[in-house]
């Protein structure tokens, strides 16, 4: 898989690009990146970017030009099955969302920034609007960091035990029971007894109850 | 305000912290951020940070003595408003989250990691829990950097012109009105000729029109 970002302020990416698990992925040979700056695809000599919204709103407007020149040069390249662009009213990205990217050749992630792009942007150019929950970000920066890291560790390969991805939250539309590691009391607080009773069944069957009540407590919705 | 956020990966971190409107905030003195290494608060000569979790499950578990010693040292330093603990079963993180954690002094943000943290983390000596959504990401990095952006960018001052952050989506439970820059036609495709017009009561008409109807398309749950 291939995730090329458009952004204006590419070295908010670079760490986490190049930490974790999107290092280790790329490691593998199981994704690779691209990561552009839209200054690069002005043909201004100050490499303006934005400018003034029409009708003299406040705020800055990300400017087609640069936008449609980096996304034609990355078209001449290679196909793409969608072109992404980060905005707090696109559709909510979810596990599912994650689990249908992550079988994608090739996407690009376009991030918003300052007050937004022009809209011609979204209506021509863009195939997929989503937004990461309902707050303002200064940039889609991080909201593409994010995106990548859900979709590619569910890229089989990617993380080491297939089994810590399958027990996560929201694979099965239930929460994760609670984990405890060593040591067993600490401060007088203790793991509780049955995790360390080496009872396979009944540790299976704790973990359900948990995950079933804190579902019903927490996120009943997630249970309708 | 300072924000102390707690990790295994600081350099994931960086680029978010150091850049944009974050640095922006920390040069004039708005904000300050301590990056902590959950590795820097082991008594271990590996510092180990992480274990297997008890009952045999796969994924690694991050340790308690490490974050609440971690947390200690911070508390002795300062009064903590709110100990932060990223997970994706806490509380939804919103617009409103942002503007409400904006009024206080001092928080810690605690990245979640691998299989998560110890239970008894969250239950002695976290304060609150949020989620950014319903996804798994590899870590809680980029949500407490996500977190540190929505939150800061409200503080009255950071961004420069404060009626940019006021006519965001969201704040007042409607979408925003789409924006246009430079140049008016590109490709054949037109900015409306409203925006081009310079009557500013019909500009406002048109941008509320077109945030009601947005809303209403796109995220009719907004209005109810």
């Amino acid at each position: 898989m291939r995730i090329d970002i458009l952004t204006v302020i590419p070295e908010m990416l670079e760490g986490a690009i190049h930490t974790s698990i999107l290092k280790r992925a790329q490691d593998k040979g199981l994704v690779e990146f691209g990561l552009h700056n839209l200054r690069d695809y002005t043909l201004d000599k100050h490499k303006k970017v934005d400018d003034y919204p029409f009708g003299g709103e406040a705020g800055m407007v990300l400017q087609i030009e640069p936008i449609d020149r980096a996304i034609s040069h990355l078209k001449s390249q290679r196909q793409y099955d969608e072109v992404i662009f980060t905005t707090p009213d696109g559709e909510q990205f979810t596990q599912s969302t994650a689990n249908e990217l992550s079988l994608k050749q090739n996407i690009i992630i376009l991030c918003g920034h300052y007050k937004g792009v022009d809209y011609r942007v979204r209506e021509h150019l863009i195939t997929r609007e989503i937004s990461i929950g309902d707050f303002v970000l200064t940039g889609g920066e991080l909201v593409a960091a994010m995106i990548a890291d859900a979709v590619v560790r569910v890229i089989p390969g990617v993380i080491g035990d297939e089994q810590s991805a399958l027990s996560d939250s929201f694979q099965d539309n239930l929460l994760a029971p609670p984990v405890y590691t060593r040591p067993a009391e600490y401060n007088g607080w203790r793991v509780p007894d049955v995790l360390l009773s080496g009872h396979e069944r009944k540790i299976h069957e704790w973990r359900m109850e948990q995950s079933v009540e804190r579902t019903k407590r927490l996120r009943p919705d997630l249970l309708s």
